[in-house]
């Protein structure tokens, strides 16, 4: 099967499982989020390594969905904490009703994910449900420390990565490790395939945060926005740890006051110190040690392809 | 055991095993509610639960744990929701962190709830999640039913029935048949005592409402905060279904209408038709079915006597 294939599979499990019940002002938020769309990458990512490890993917569609599921709770949360009006080009849920709806049936959707995996027998249920509450505790946490770090002025580097690790991809990696323990892989291949998603995840919103600054084309979200509100990325925190105390004042300046020309000024400091550079070496390490992840597993080279071929085509964005 | 020291043992495993860790942004709010007081009764009904079916109360301290974790996580969630300043007292977690605390911490401790039962055998564990699962769905639904009825016109008897299970009778139910189910209970015991603590719970839910605007002494809430609120309680329901068209007319318009000595004339027409009786039997019926869910148990008088009281005293408020 190919990702498109492995999507539709996962659209028809999604479109029959999840249906409006009453009270119905708390499902039909729950029907619209999760049917907004998206690349349905996770849900992907677990039917997929479910078969790589010679399972049956039909076996991982509910924790397919459970993970799916989390992922569009945390993104209903995450719009109100963030006052976001868009999502996907629709109305959040709690613009499109109103905040208490968002907290409800976000709680709600949790709830839901961790039902989900009751289909899985007693032993498998409780290795996937650990898994499942070690990650989701990891995104809260990471969804604080990204909170914390819009105020804290010593973010390091490593404190970026954990925090992205945390929000973004963990998920990633837990997606493909459940399929792993639905295959009843080896645990040394599960914790391997947790690591090549992890690192992948990483490697991939490392690049998010270079294309918001240097795409060539519009990605759908304002150009630099990560420079106009100031978020303290990767490639802001390098910028700052390497440049001379002239230039790292003007910087810690720019991020402050508001000022004319501020993208641009940021973009030449940037470019000066060779961080466009230095992210996309950052990126290709992060990517690399997905692949020799991928390679290392105990599967057929078909397989590994399979996984070589994701990671490549996710980060050449044509997943 | 009696109550007392069950709420003891409990105090000492919460503060051993609930501890602030980084993010600290995220954790101190969880142990500030956690820490706020409370009579705990779901805990201790955990605790005793297990007992009585003549397991080991220690056995059941995680579950406990995380049935107060969940019952707070629901508090915090639910104070956004009713934009309360004030929770036993003191600020709610979003009054003295901000709205995005609220809803991360409440996040965070449902996960953590989550983890509390891991420390259950495999097929313990998948049986109390289960039960965990649906009685927090449970929780939404009826959070979720209360909000609707603010604005639904034909709220009946019953809909404010399952309302009430659903968003607090359900939980003490829950919290009892946990301690069942930890020490191996019957089936059929299991979900006696779970009828035990519904009926229970919505006796004291309805005796609730009764206290609001009947009660001699100040219970710490504003004196009919639920009439000046147009709170549709089963008092109003059962008024309004059994008034004459004048008197029901003069009713909806109260509830309507900002009225002068608003709060006196509802209480004139709830005397008028006798609600404050009707609702005294409402109450025993439920404690007695309660009362004989408890006596229907396999288990010795002791235990029996014990549920007795513990309701006995639950009712005359003296826990």
């Amino acid at each position: 099967m190919n990702i498109e294939a492995y999507k539709e599979v996962f659209l028809a499990h999604l479109s029959t499982k999840i249906k409006v019940k009453e009270p119905k002002n708390l499902y039909e938020p729950i029907l619209y989020i999760l049917n907004l769309g998206g690349k349905r990458i996770r849900p992907v990512l677990t039917l997929m390594s479910c078969d790589l490890f010679g399972g049956n993917y039909k076996d991982a569609l509910d924790a397919s969905l459970a993970i799916e599921m989390f992922h569009n709770f945390s993104l209903v949360h995450d719009d109100i904490m963030d006052h976001a009006p868009l999502r996907r080009g629709k109305s959040t849920v709690h613009e499109k009703w109103d905040l208490n709806t968002g907290i409800l049936s976000g709680d709600a959707m949790l709830v839901l994910a961790n039902q989900l995996f009751e289909s899985y027998e007693a032993k498998t249920y409780k290795r996937l449900m650990k898994l499942f509450n070690e990650t989701a505790l990891m995104v809260c946490e990471g969804q604080q420390l990204d909170i914390d770090f819009e105020t804290k002025n010593d973010v390091s580097l490593d404190d970026y990565i954990k925090m992205t690790s945390y929000k973004t991809a963990v998920l990633v990696a837990a997606s493909l490790k459940m399929g792993a323990i639905i295959a009843g892989a080896l645990e040394d291949d599960a914790q391997k395939i947790y690591k090549y998603g992890l690192n992948l995840g990483v490697a991939f919103q490392l690049q998010d945060d270079y294309l918001d600054v240097f795409a060539e084309e519009d990605f759908g979200k304002q150009k630099a926005g990560d420079i106009i509100e100031n978020k303290k990325t990767w490639m802001y925190l390098k910028a700052l740890s390497i440049s001379d105390s002239k230039d790292k004042t003007s910087l810690l300046s720019l991020y402050k006051n508001k000022s004319e020309n501020k993208v641009m000024k940021v973009i030449g400091l940037f470019e000066k110190y060779n961080i466009p550079q230095l992210v996309k070496i950052e990126i290709d390490n992060y990517t690399n040690k997905s692949f020799k992840n991928a390679n290392d597993l105990s599967i057929n080279e078909n397989g590994k392809k399979m996984l070589l071929d994701f990671g490549f085509n996710l980060m050449n964005r044509k997943i």
